[in-house]
């Protein structure tokens, strides 16, 4: 009876191979033939990605029939349109640039070592990574500055107006991005494979390459534009609110454009291609291992959970904007455990019917299922340690009162001290994940590669949520700018505050799938190049370890100086135009906005450039000089304090951002005392801290993670010769 | 000939044994009685031991016939006298608590698990090391106390006259403490392994016990002084020069005795146990290495190397004091330098004439002297990245003009780029190291731990350079409560800066040696526990290894946290005193210093217990939790990112120290200026970084490692049973 049952799921799980293809052939016997149920997977996550696409597509053309509202905002609008789209066409060209370089070597270099026609489909397969994922976050920034003008319109009907637009323009990035990549891989994928007819380690091989092109975008994307977008914020507040007294986003105020931009390509676009370049990072890990272990299952099952993971995206996506009752956070939380628990039903039922043999499917499942817990409970205690409503945003705020010093150094020691409960936890997620895998026979580091997987598949909704944020933000900008009065800002506000909590806790998704992503990342290399076994006691691992654990902090560092050397530029500009312009400051004269814009452009890409050197130019140095056991440690080094860093970064910043708040909202003085001012000061430091260091570190490290896995093979080959 | 002229160096080396005892019976044999050999060495070390204990009280008898000055000096040194030791009373009594419950802890379990010889002999010998060293940092301090007062008043007659008070002052601490950790080894060692017969292991594992115990009084000393005297520094400069706008050390300010005593108490005592840790670890570590090996000669040889470092640094300290003709810090560096260079050539005949078989005494020669390069290179890149002649200290000054968040971030940054250059240099190590032990047939592990110890061979001269600093900075400060004069305190002044120099060298030399030393402590629990091999991909390693990472930040920000908390405390008194007692603002009337001293003390040992707690139940429950392999992992972890947020809270601190100095040296707007303000801000926010958090990780470090070895094999008897 039960055997039965399972049957007829199983046909159903496999059921579009069977109105497909190779049905006749093979006849009743048809669920014994791995092929077929194989390709039953592809066309699921193929449907998948492309359903995805057009559910993003669909949502942008309705946010485009709303209402963008007034004169004064469509020329905010404007403004903000063209310098969004003058950073993306630089960003872009020089992306280009790189890719193209990159992609040559690559092709070279597997083309001498290996074969013209590998070479030639690795090359091709990185820049249609980048080319994917650039085309997917350009869109999904267009229809954020889309959203914006129309999330401030529609406040003026109201929340329950506005919050749905706010949310579909999140989703649009989040929907279309995971679509394109997945559909991407997948198609990449059926090619080499099916098609093709290669061998599962080399098709794979071909899918790095894919989620190398994509972190090509995610580096200049969130690094580049994390520089542009604090930038500017830094900018606007030190001279406008801390010098001349103005309030935040002041048409007055020269810089007031770029910030609104940077909030578009910064948060939005960034955010989003760091998310994706993670998540296309987990799904590739995950084939190499199963590719390297030799089960074909193995190698297509995770573009199937990822299907499901977009599944349940789109899903959740219907319920969550008809929800809104009061609170825009609660809808937006609903939307991420209602995609987790859709998730899980689709997942028990994709791997339990997966045709794996005996009990191993438990062996996927479990690890899986551990990961997305993981996110959860990371996502929640970020979520104590940033929000407004807790001890440690409100005990900085209360040390503000004692003096600048204080603030920063509670602020920076809450942050540390919030690493805890995520590090537990994903030393927790590594243990069970490796031992649920073991236990039912499935290769352990396929486990710890599920456990990413898992906390990731849910991403669709995760970059909706983030997206949301910045738009309601710029929404508010433009609601003030354009004086739609207090009422609509009010309206404004109140999503703004949703997004800061739901930005908390996909933060630390991102971060905990980072980790466990760059983990599988690890172990893929190790697979790559053969180590067996890494002895952690010999000279080389512990030096490898020690440069790689060195990596993290040192390109923070360059982050944080880049987006220093940046603002002191600007200020300079500012100030001069609050000396030059005539009536600028009475509200008289129009400050020159595109000015700001370019210095915050160009400055970002430039400044971007020798953080990326290093992240590019370091593993592979490591490699050459001192071995492959080395460049093992250094991953290893670069995961374990990436991860201390990202998630000190992240929550000092968010924690000193509420403190601030906390006291806006007239506790310790509020508004204009010297608790504010101090306050004021660490919510600066924290900025770049939690908008540039701290998210481009997941970004540098799949990076660097990537350029050991794509060239160590092929520089060792050179070596062996 | 070569070879008779080198048994000739050999009868010398070990000629002190020919006078003493096994002469006769041994006849014209006795060079090659590895007893006696090791036997001279034994009392080689005791001898310099003992003989730079002499050294130090002769010092401090010729220091104490000084002039201590005028009636307003001697209050305000007895005020400082009074506060110093009733801190030390203090926390001496919570000292001899902890130890007393950790000794029966320790003998008791080592009764159960091996025998009550043992038991006892391992509590006895953890007492007799925290005793010892207590008694060398008391007498310090005490030297310290008395120096600084009659430093003020020779700095009256010149800096000719008042250099050599300070820095001799320095020196009773670094020969006393030194040589009492030497002698108290050495005879432990004597002791059990000749008088008692005792094997090597066992009685290793006695001195073991003896590094346990100096620990102890290390975690005390240096954090809970170390939140001390920023307590008092903080708090002091908050209301007195930021609110206040009174000058730095006003006889004023309640908290400025406070602030006095804290030099004393937090650097000069805290500092100088804090090296011995690591110092005495370092040579326990690679006795027990040897032990574990089995070569007696290489068990003995680490006390060998001591003595010749020991006495490098008495030669030295009779050349420096004479050599100052204008500079003091070149006389400081001279000092470094010199012993250095003697200790290198004691070094090399000590080595060469061991006895090592064929060319094995290379082995251990070079990769000391690699330690002691290191150690240098270290200290110099340290001093780039703080002085205030180079280019990070000023572009945080220029960046002070921005405001004081870039002024915060510039620090960070800097603070972060700074761990590259000691970071390699420790990988470069680490490897040579290694090698260089291997080619000549000793065991790599053992040519690691030599590394440590070349590079706290002179900590006896680092000692003293360090103790140096506070003593200086007190004169100045009683130079200016018992208004000398202008002229008094700019010599002051030029011996403080010197500290200022001197202090960044050797606290790379600190750290630096610390990583090693842990490096090597790491090794010696390997030994221990019987891991032969340490797999870094299996999930107990990964996640000991994500635990260990986490630990230095978490530490370090639970004694940020306590700094601040205490601060506020006292910050509240001190503004309770401006606004109650009539007249203090006015200076006709008193403060109560009392009061100030109190809250320091209290707070300090309260605030210090939680994150000491932390240190020593973190390894005991990972290894309990997760086995012997997780906490492997755990410590490699923790040396990973101790080193790391060692480095960089010192550096960033010592820079926006200087920072600020190059601003009130008149640049960009000088005294007063807006980027003062923002530069004294980031000099708070930094102080804590570099005098608490960041010195007290290597004691953290060394604590936790320290639990793991002694520990761990008594725990891993429990769970085998």
């Amino acid at each position: 009876m039960i055997t039965k049952s399972f049957l007829c799921v199983q046909m159903i799980v496999n059921f579009p191979v069977l109105g497909w293809m190779r049905v006749s052939g093979n006849g009743g016997n048809h669920l014994k033939n791995v092929g077929g149920v194989l390709m039953a997977w592809l066309v699921f996550s193929t449907l998948a990605g492309a359903g995805s696409m057009v559910v993003a597509l669909l949502l942008f053309e309705r946010i485009l029939r709303k209402d963008p509202g007034t004169g004064r905002m469509l020329e905010i609008y404007s403004a903000i349109k063209e310098g969004a789209l003058a950073y993306l066409r630089r960003q872009n060209r020089t992306l280009a640039v790189f890719v193209l370089v990159m992609a040559i070597i690559l092709g070279v270099v597997a083309t001498v070592l290996r074969n013209a026609t590998i070479g030639l489909s690795m090359a091709i397969a990185y820049v249609l990574g980048s080319a994917c994922t650039t085309l997917a976050a350009y869109l999904g920034m267009r229809a954020a500055v889309e959203t914006n003008v129309r999330v401030a319109s529609a406040a003026r009907k109201g929340l329950k107006e506005a919050f749905p637009v706010a949310y579909y323009g999140g989703a649009v990035m989040g929907l279309f991005v995971v679509g394109i990549s997945l559909f991407g891989i997948t198609v990449l994928f059926f090619v080499f494979r099916e098609l093709l007819g290669w061998a599962d380690v080399d098709a794979t091989d071909v899918v790095l390459s894919f989620s190398f092109g994509a972190s090509a975008l995610a580096l200049f994307a969130k690094a580049g534009g994390g520089i542009y977008t604090k930038t500017a914020d830094i900018s606007a507040d030190l001279v406008g609110k801390v010098e001349l007294g103005i309030p935040e986003d002041d048409p007055r105020n020269p810089a007031v454009i770029a910030d609104n931009v940077g909030d578009n390509v910064g948060d939005v676009a960034g955010m989003g291609a760091d998310l994706t370049d993670s998540y296309i990072a987990s799904v590739a890990a995950t084939m190499v291992i199963g590719a390297e272990i030799g089960n074909p299952k193995l190698v297509t099952l995770p573009l199937l959970i990822a299907a499901m993971g977009l599944f349940a995206s789109i899903i959740a996506l219907a319920f969550v904007a008809r929800s809104i009752r009061r609170s825009p956070g609660r809808a937006l939380n609903l939307g991420t455990f209602l995609t987790c628990g859709i998730f899980v039903v689709l997942l028990l039922i994709a791997v339990r019917f997966s045709g794996l043999e005996g009990n191993s499917w438990l062996g996927v499942f479990l690890p899986t299922l551990a990961g997305l817990g993981a996110g959860v409970v990371i996502g929640l205690t970020s979520d104590y340690f940033t929000s407004i409503e807790k001890k440690p945003a409100r005990r900085i705020a209360e040390a503000s009162v004692t003096g600048t010093a204080i603030n920063i150094l509670m602020g920076f020691s809450y942050g540390m001290v919030s690493i805890t409960p995520p590090i537990l936890c994903i030393a927790a997620t590594t243990i069970a994940a490796w031992y649920l895998a073991k236990a039912f026979g499935i290769d352990p580091f396929y486990g710890i590669a599920s456990a990413a997987l898992g906390m990731l598949s849910i991403v669709g909704t995760v970059i909706s949520a983030d997206a949301y944020g910045p738009i309601s933000d710029n929404a508010k900008g433009i609601a003030e700018q354009a004086s739609l009065g207090e009422e609509v800002v009010a309206v404004t506000d109140m999503l703004d505050a949703a997004g800061n909590t739901s930005k908390a806790i996909t933060k630390g998704f991102a971060i905990g799938s980072a980790a466990l992503t760059v983990l599988a990342l690890f172990a893929a290399y190790a697979h790559l190049v053969n180590i067996k076994s890494l002895e952690l006691m010999s000279p080389q691992v512990i030096a490898g370890l020690f440069i790689g654990v060195m990596m993290p902090p040192v390109l923070s560092a360059m982050l944080i100086l880049a987006v220093s050397r940046n603002s002191e530029r600007m200020i300079e500009e500012i100030r001069r135009q609050f000396r030059e312009i005539p009536g600028l400051a009475e509200g008289t004269a129009k400050p020159d906005y595109a000015k700001c814009v370019d210095i915050a452009t160009a400055g970002a890409l430039r400044e971007l450039l020798p953080s990326g050197i290093v992240a590019i130019v370091a593993p592979a140095l490591t490699l050459i000089v001192l071995g492959k056991e080395a460049l093992a440690g250094f991953l290893a080094g670069s995961i374990l304090s990436g991860i201390i860093f990202a998630l000190f970064m992240a929550n000092a910043g968010g924690a000193w951002d509420n403190a601030k708040k906390y006291i806006e909202e007239g506790h310790f003085g509020g508004k204009g005392s010297e608790a504010h001012k101090a306050a004021v000061v660490g919510d600066t430091v924290g900025d770049p801290f939690k908008d540039t260091a701290g998210p481009s570190l997941n970004t540098m490290i799949t990076v660097m993670s990537l350029v050991a896995e794509v060239f160590a093979p092929l520089l060792l080959l050179i070596f062996s010769r």
